[in-house]
């Protein structure tokens, strides 16, 4: 499995990607999924690629052969042509195997963020689907994610914002989802790579790649673990009220049964909310 | 989508369900996917259905109909009888329907969700697959989950502990799991049922139903939303360090480009940070 994840907001972009790859159980592997095409000055194209690990190589082989040769991305003159010479290499590899896959009931099921710059147009972040066609993200959607998606996408949902987030605090959620992500699905793991891109450097000055023992990742992933606790525990309290058992059947259900109730700060606490305004007073709902 | 989840420990069980059922885009509508039978004294069952509504709805109508014979639930001796009881119902329903759905591509996809205790025994959870056949949880893995599972399941993985968890505590994660849910997935919705079952009650006291203008939902959900938020900004934040631009290609890294820092508190934190450990020495990684 994998997991990749492209952020855009108006300070430019965070790219991450995870690094374990299986061509079957016995063949598990670390692979970068991570590739960049970069002209100083004049264009920076990142690629994050999930899916069948032969057929990305593949297509990977043909964007650079033709990078090389001052081809395809290299002439791209914006990001949404860029994103169709990559879809079109998608549909180049298609063609070559998808048939012989299918017929062995594999899907062709390559996926690709896009991420990047060309000078004269701001950074912009794309999705190239397995059939060739790109998606543009959006500012009220301002990331994109590839391969296992769900576990790490609540907290960019609730934390990425367009205008506001900075480069720093996108890279914190990145890790954060990337983390997620490694937590409750073995089969994506580190090492992490995480590529900061800020708007209009047209380079790639920026660039990370965390182990599974980086003192680094495991700092933050343990103080994550403390402050998501902490932040439960400092929420409204539950509280029950046994109450006589309702008539059976599915009918019963009774407010005062469940109640919710604002936090009494308790000496087990770490002491902060009684310094900011969970009040005593019990406010119940 | 439905979004359904067990959470069990020492202390008891917590049961919760959505209420989002669409038949179609046209049939969106609130259906309750708890149901419950119970013998004051004697045994609770608790269940939660997901999967296609007509073929649970079936489900269900066979259980009840047994019950009220006072025979299937009615008679099971321990939860696994019970949990073998629902996969019988499982299996009875598959063989009237599961050919006339497969001829159009539907699948047979019922999951279901048990948890209760019969006198005599502890509580138990178990998960009953399509084809009948009953999974229990684990210490190790204290909960179950059914339906769009992914988006909720960072937060249990992290907080759910079958020795240390309340049953208050698991209450409260349990409404934080399918909010989550409920925010990446807008075809999983409120309401929101909840049953609380202490060990050796064997009656059904604690149950709520959260409808989606509840004050106490939108409280927790407001307060976990500056929660996460303000537990994001006082991790480790991440500096940068422009570097030169490492080679082009694959080989470009530099751990000091994207660096992890102790969190410098600042007068937007909410002053909690310099309460409570973070060091102001930088104390670089």
């Amino acid at each position: 499995m994998t997991y990749c994840l492209g952020i855009i907001t108006k300070y430019g972009l965070v790219m991450a990607s995870d690094s374990r790859t299986n061509a079957g159980n016995d063949h598990s592997n670390i692979t970068r999924k991570m590739h960049t095409f970069v002209q100083p000055g004049e264009h920076v194209f990142v690629l994050l690629t999930s899916g069948s690990l032969s057929c990305s190589q593949s297509i990977l082989t043909l964007l650079k052969r033709d990078y090389a040769r001052n081809q395809g991305l290299a002439q791209a003159p914006t990001m949404y042509d860029a994103a169709r010479v990559i879809g079109k290499a998608v549909r180049e590899v298609a063609d070559i195997d998808r048939a012989a896959l299918e017929r062995d009931d594999y899907a062709f099921n390559v996926n690709i963020i896009l991420g990047g710059q060309v000078k004269g147009e701001p950074p912009q972040l794309f999705l190239i689907y397995p059939q060739g066609n790109p998606l543009q993200s959006c500012e009220e959607s301002p990331f994109l994610q590839i391969g296992e998606t769900k576990y790490g996408r609540p907290i960019l949902d609730r934390g990425i914002r367009f205008d506001k987030t900075t480069l720093e605090e996108a890279t914190k959620y990145a890790l954060l989802s990337l983390d997620s992500t490694m937590k409750s699905n073995v089969t994506v793991g580190p090492p992490i790579d995480i590529l900061v891109y800020s708007t209009d450097e047209l380079d790639i000055r920026r660039r990370r790649r965390f182990s599974a023992d980086d003192p680094a990742l495991i700092k933050m992933r343990t103080r994550w673990d403390q402050a998501l606790r902490q932040a439960v525990a400092k929420l409204p309290d539950i509280r029950f009220n046994t109450v006589p058992a309702p008539i059976p059947g599915e009918n019963g259900s009774s407010e005062d049964s469940i109640q919710v109730v604002d936090h009494q700060p308790t000496d087990s606490d770490d002491q902060q909310a009684q310094m900011t305004g969970a009040r005593s007073k019990s406010d119940q709902i």
